[in-house]
């Protein structure tokens, strides 16, 4: 029911699971710098931490401290930067 | 750097990670009531769904939805149920 997922070599992993009938991940970014792509929307709430983000289409990185959210649309893509490791909730939407 | 657990069959699993020189997981908790025993002491905040927790020595059950935290005292331990999954942010003091 739960299941474990790892990006780039364990330097991002997840644990994916379902609440009314939406797919939710938790989990965590290692220090440094990744690209995700999207296929459906996604809401990222940061839990710990801090994560950087630059969206797609832009050159600015923006600042999201624990407790603060940001949405990402479909098919698009985000830049994701972390100084020291955080976690974070990852609602499919 | 992060590093994936699995407990109960993977019906409770997290990804654990270091900030400040404390460990942190982030995990989620499948349908289920599981018992877990506490060597230090944990803050363990809902980042998702709901969990009933039944501390040591307390014959109630305690509710903690979404945004909320509880915590567990060194060489304790607590009953957790989840009526569905649910995910959380575990903070070792």
């Amino acid at each position: 029911m739960l299941k474990h997922n790892s990006y780039f070599e364990g330097g991002v992993q997840s644990i994916g699971f379902e609440r009314h009938g939406r797919r939710q991940t938790v989990g965590a970014i290692a220090a440094g710098e990744f690209h995700f792509d999207t296929a459906g929307a996604e809401r990222m709430t940061v839990v710990s931490g801090e994560l950087s983000i630059r969206f797609a289409g832009d050159a600015a990185w923006h600042s999201y401290p624990a407790g603060t959210a940001f949405e990402i649309a479909a098919n698009s893509g985000f830049d994701v930067r972390a100084a020291t490791p955080a976690a974070y909730l990852c609602e499919f939407l």
